[in-house]
């Protein structure tokens, strides 16, 4: 029996839209642009494609797709749970569904109107009393209500404990604007100073607006298929080396507060053991971190549970510049989502993708293996890429 | 690369709750129930388990799942699109999962309150407009908006097309009466005559409230494992000898009435066809069929798709007995959707077990193959199921 996915698949085609505050059109047109653009650039006819994977919150359906293109038949199609935590758990499905045989070639996509259209309420879901509705009541209504401010409870622990400032969550916030000056598609093409990021307003103390990145519209698609198929394709191919999926322990979703120790998110953790195992390699190994930065803080999380530093030590480890194209470990070179803007990180895949096959508008020295993560706080993915040997 | 997913892992353990028409708790207890269930008929321990599918419809979080056992850590976790099509989906994945190392054992479920509690409406759910609203709002608007109407269509020109009389829809109807009576979880304990199928109201011509099976309140669960580990466990395995999924042109949920021909379900074609490559096995070495019964149409449907007998064949196929447990084909021996209950057909997937175990209450001479299927009309799968050589 097989048991494991390393080296077996890659991605051969991207696709985007622009990102913008207005996209002025619906979900299913956002899908249907990025997703034509992967397959052209995979230089693939459509009738390859016979596999489609997006989240499980995501609004157009594998079938209105294919009758957007007339594709044919589907032998296989998936959602990945717990929403942007599972942006890179759908490549992880792609992966699963072509190293066994389930199908061929694998569409992965991921489009919104982030931030034009009414976004679905933990609470006003259709249909029963789902769990999900049940947890809520117990956050709602106490104002403990919306993503900052559960990101801003990890932080304000992590800051106590490590006796951490907000000058690493600054420069971390200055790194991602700087990366995004030089990217056409970002949508915050102005750098930020310090005393700018000082006088941001205070969203959920310790967390500013400057910590956080800004929702918008837009999409983006990938295509996936076998290593031996990828040959002979126009691109060179962006190689899987690990993906993996991971819920931990006293596990919710965004509200993990109960656990031990909330310094540390354990669900990364898993991931990235999952990761390093899979694929052989370790951190010191990864030339480029494209880490899930909707909030400043995330960054610091990851960069101790993807082992790039000890636990406590981040925030130390991001000042100087080490998260900048010629620092330690070049981070986000697209900007992230706090400089390209938030498609809830699925334009941190597609950077991934530009950095191995060398196109970043902010391409480091090296970039022979790409780690791209996924949301935080919730259950969560992560894939590492590399280039064809 | 490996390319099948064959052979390789097996149900080892079933759990159900009762079906009832009020089951008076929620949708994540009856789920705990089932899967508590499952886990103790496996003989495991529950750290073992380390993956969980369930459908996207489906109510109760893997992760509330894991806090209600305290499980530690996932490390696979996936929904399967479109409603009822995705039951055999979800063990689909986790033979993926499983095969490719991704975890070791995997926690399939599916508990509803599909009586009791209020079901998501095709316009209601929250969030942004996504592509089935506006699929929907071609027919909500015309009162072409149930179920029983939509499966009527096809039923109608399946009629019209091959001169096919209700006598054969109300010989699957009696046939699953016939076979709930043995059954003690069935819903339905008293037989059916004809006259009772010809005086029974009719919803939508040509399906009457006979031809309809009735929304329960229930859940099933199955504990999925590789055949190496299965071996030592307390049940006999049920090897997983296919798994399948398919969505076929001009798809729709329930509506793809644009097709040049609709009284034959293309999806069930591709299903089929890969389940027998898979396999290596073909219609006639199928000893039991567990087809999806919602409405007695679409067994006939089924018949045709998955190779028991030619296009136009399967309404005098079922006469006479056929389906019975000595008939050519015994169907559904645990009274199906139509008898037992409709648990959305997870619960056809039980019998489907029990009767490789030889415990169905019902058990008919030889069952070392048995198919079971998913919904009808929609992206649907299905697994060939198979004993332990």
């Amino acid at each position: 029996m097989p048991t494991t996915i390393n080296d077996q698949c890659a991605i051969v085609g991207v696709g985007q839209t622009e990102f913008s505050k207005n996209s002025g059109r619906s979900e299913l047109q956002l899908t249907l642009e990025c997703t034509k653009a992967a397959i052209e650039d995979a230089g693939l006819p459509l009738s390859d494609v016979d596999g489609m994977v997006t989240l499980s919150i995501d609004g157009s359906d594998e079938i209105a797709v294919m009758r957007g293109f007339g594709t044919k038949e589907l032998q296989f199609f998936s959602r990945v749970p717990h929403g942007i935590g599972g942006i890179m758990g759908m490549v992880h499905q792609a992966v699963m569904a072509i190293t066994t045989g389930m199908c061929k070639t694998v569409l992965v996509y991921r489009a919104i109107n982030g931030r034009t259209a009414r976004q679905p309420q933990p609470t006003d879901a259709g249909g029963p009393l789902s769990t999900d509705h049940i947890h809520w009541s117990w956050y709602n209504p106490y104002g403990f209500s919306n993503p900052v401010s559960w990101a801003a409870m990890y932080t304000q622990r992590y800051m106590h404990e490590y006796g951490a400032s907000s000058d690493s969550l600054a420069e971390i916030a200055m790194t991602m604007r700087k990366h995004a000056q030089n990217n056409p598609n970002a949508i915050f093409q102005q750098p930020m100073t310090k005393e700018e990021y000082d006088a941001s307003p205070m969203v959920t103390d310790p967390l500013r607006k400057a910590d956080v990145g800004l929702d918008l519209d837009g999409g983006c698609a990938f295509v996936i298929t076998s290593i031996d198929r990828a040959k002979d394709l126009r691109q060179p191919p962006a190689i899987i080396r690990a993906a993996a999926q991971g819920s931990a322990g006293d596990q919710e979703g965004m509200t993990s507060f109960y656990r031990d120790n909330i310094t540390r998110m354990t669900e990364y953790d898993l991931v990235a053991q999952q990761c390093y195992e899979m694929s052989g390699l370790k951190a010191d190994d990864i030339d480029v971190a494209m880490l899930y930065d909707m909030y400043t803080s995330a960054v610091l999380f990851q960069l101790e549970s993807y082992g790039f530093c000890k636990p406590g030590e981040a925030h130390e480890f991001v000042k100087g510049g080490a998260l900048g194209v010629d620092g330690r470990l070049p981070c986000n070179t697209n900007g992230g989502q706090l400089g390209e803007g938030h498609i809830q990180g699925v334009n941190n895949l597609l950077e991934a993708v530009r950095l191995i096959r060398g196109t970043s508008v902010n391409q480091p020295k090296k970039s022979d293996h790409v780690l791209a993560t996924s949301g935080f706080a919730v259950p969560t993915s992560a894939v590492i890429l590399g280039k064809s040997s």
